[in-house]
């Protein structure tokens, strides 16, 4: 891929590409971490006053040819790590204790938090936490295309795909995204070598990452928010906002795969409410982001 | 089992024990389906003047010697189908319209969401949706132990168990509920022959189960919430309330499965809490309910 | 009033009526303080082991004659402390680290969050809460009727009442809750000298008072949540609950007053839902609870 | 002012700035309405086809010399209608049905929600709906500054202020807003002759309008979120985001207005807790967006 220069810190329009390629093709792009790198050895700490951010985007990537209304195609082929390990940490402002940037945050202060920093080395497939050997199970933390108009940090999920953080965005998976601007400005990055499911901590095993794609386009189709296929099963995602909760994220992710199922399945809506029913199945990325799954052995029956 | 007359539609200290037995023994249970058994062929339809209530309960069991602050440990050995069937429809005013009850749905009637009735013949290992033959996966949807102050309708989850729907409690697994009145008061009832993640229509293929149980005492162990087991995976369990979002409720679960692996398997809280940020697993019961869950492999390591 | 003898920690079909007496009468009620009486001169501190729950109620009453299906209209015509005095404390597990008594509380302990226990003198219509002289603005806290089945803790509000410390249930104000069970079973206590909207500690200016109520019964009308009336405004109340946010609470709230407004002031539902949309009042009461408002100016124009 | 030409229809620091002014200058505004300007006349409908976004904004303004980590206090000192009056409708997919354009809206269709478009003439110091005559109470409903990464839709509230909705923006108030952007960019539009706390359907009497505002800049005192005060009361402003509840928001803006207490008014912040637990205003603009109050009386006693 040509040079990234400066890494992106948002989802927007206004970022310039950095690569043009034609749907069909093939590219492989390397990401920085999460943590923009700070974190290296042992005994490095994420320094926040020197990047406040999180989740530096490779990209975005002009596909010639894409427009409003089409549907960007993405075959994750492969995720190799970078540096032969990843690294975490406690984003203890997060979820170890919801409010602790909040009312019992700044009146606490962080030090019962520990920082939970370590370097986990990647060897004969597993993630190396402490004593813990974990099958090496990547996923691109935040994959997007651009809105016209909404610029986003890098670190929410929305609509136009971003941290997802869903273990189901994995190799062999096809992340389905929709197409608002020419182009369709295709930025990722945030790739973990192994996640849980909720993220608990707010990072995963980081790396720097080499992430084969193909990239597609399927032409005048339009799609409300991402969604994924892998060999077995079709996903509808969707995430939480201003007024929507989990749960009305889950109903949503639920409508949109009904009407998916409807639309490419020919299944009636209500007998897709009805299946989905009895065969769905849930998977939550990070606390914001969830996904709703059928089992493709189901369709076309 | 003994004869049950009446089926409980609370969980209730009130409620009188059907029967009585003593730790370590095992019992079959009978129980009716979430329906009261209104649905039975093509053509019936659900009840609410007859019946107004959901998930009619088989016991109370009165489990000898068991006393407030231990902990109940119920392993499900089988679950079968009494008649050969179930059968299921849209609890429309749940989640096809999550407001149908309430400002959509008094106003816009109830016509616009199918009533979704169907008989689901279960034979050969497959229920039967339709055209759609569904491999057969029971669950008892829901299980509790009584309040000593609390009466909660059958169709709520909460500390005592309730009706949690989850996968997970299926044949083989263990579930651990908190003793908390003398006898335990062992209730439970809603049998799904099959069920998604999420529960979208509001019932699953609701069947009348015999279900057979072997019931122990963990003596001097109080927990706060249920907990499951199987072979290859603990959960912990928790769920919406006032005040309690669904994401409130997964930090809640994770909460009480890392005190659960920092007290019974001597790993500290805060490695606890980066080991679940790699490998948790999430599963959504109902809407309300979710469990968080952590490979045994990863225990004693 | 009768002797109390014990006071109810729950509303409860179940607590045995300690008066009856007849719609249209008065009565004088006095209950103890939300802290049981604890905390009677500074240095006292809650002792949650001798006594766990809060919110002692005072009754049930049975109003002869009041059945399943009529509404309750008690009309507060005083509340006077019975003490001189109230108290107040931080409930720390709650509002202050919502997390306190979950991850973060039980991580980090209650040493960071000061228990805030402090003696308020009530004089010359005002409460003395240190050197902030506030005006006396007392309010029932929890008020409730029973339901058949369902026993609630007396912290809960719900369809029942409950805690809903809203600070609309003051002298002159009448409260309208659904009748369930035979004689109504009213419950009350948990009666505040003044309180904010949110209770943000978790805990208001909780005095031991004395209560006066003319209670009265509207017969074959049912309502589903309650609902209140002073000189200028009509409000209906809902709560948080599992699986419905306080979004949904407002909303719900919202419905039933626009159901009021057409049906008992004909005035149609999707003109009562623009005025609503142009007048309406929201209050909130604790964090789980909402009323929302319509001044009574507006009606029968 | 100087001309608008295009209105903007997010916050961005992308917007060019149409007028530069300095602190301490008074400028006067003119605002489209919410629906630009497509219902003028009754039978005028909302065509989403031309124009899909709400809200258009007049600026941005660039206040000279303002830097980020300052605040812009900008003192609302008079609103008036430019045409005589303004119009309303329901938005119905979100208030009157949540979901009518998710689940329930797709499949039922908007035919059941009436459109409730109606032009409503300002006169005499009311606003004229239908037969209701209601005080006229002029409101900005959506004001904010930029963000240096981010571009917001102008129909969602935020840090940088946005479509908050608070009936407390109105005549006689300062709204102080964070400035993280060189010259601020001032952003405003979405004016509301009357609005009802949560403004139920979506929309307000939504009118053309000319704004006066006085702007100043409070050097190197930097906020998180907006403040607003009044005569009377000083306001802190939260929002519902990704995984913030409206409770989450209600808890973040009291946690902002203890801040606020401790470092300008010194007041220690668990008295300011206190105080607020008895003197606490909470107060709703939207759905999204709460503001919570404390009388001044009560600051430097």
């Amino acid at each position: 891929m040509a040079d990234q220069g400066e890494f992106c810190y948002t989802i927007s329009p206004h970022n310039k590409p950095r690569l043009a390629m034609d749907p069909g093709e093939e590219v492989v792009v390397e990401t920085e971490d999460a943590f923009s790198g700070q974190i290296r050895k042992e005994g490095d700490r994420r320094d926040l006053q020197k990047m406040p951010h999180s989740n530096p985007q490779s990209g975005p990537i002009y596909v010639r040819g894409t427009k409003k209304g089409d549907t960007l195609a993405v075959k994750i082929q492969d995720i190799q790590p970078l540096t032969g390990q990843g690294s975490t940490r406690i984003v203890s402002f997060w979820y170890a204790s919801k409010y602790d940037t909040d009312l019992a945050g700044k009146f606490l202060g962080h030090d019962a938090v520990p920082h939970g920093t370590r370097v986990c080395p990647i060897s004969d497939g597993k993630v190396h936490f402490g004593d813990f050997a974990i099958p090496y199970r990547p996923i691109i933390g935040t994959i997007s295309t651009a809105d016209p108009m909404e610029s986003y940090l890098s670190w929410l999920p929305g609509p136009h795909g971003g941290n997802m953080d869903l273990g189901q965005i994995t190799i062999g998976a096809t992340v389905y995204l929709p197409v608002r601007v020419d182009g369709a400005l295709l930025h990722l990055g945030d790739v973990h070598a192994v996640q849980g499911d909720g993220e608990l901590s707010g990072a995963a095993v980081e790396m720097p990452a080499r992430t084969q794609l193909k990239i597609d386009v399927i032409r005048n189709k339009a799609i409300e928010w991402p969604r994924l296929e892998d060999d077995s099963t079709l996903y509808a995602v969707a995430a939480t906002q201003a007024g929507r909760s989990l749960e009305d994220a889950m109903r949503m992710a639920f409508m949109n795969l009904i009407l998916w199922l409807e639309t490419d399945y020919s299944i009636d809506r209500w007998l897709a409410f009805g299946l989905l029913t009895l065969v769905s199945q849930v998977r939550i990325g990070n606390f914001w982001t969830v996904a709703v799954g059928v089992p493709k052995k189901y369709l076309n029956p």
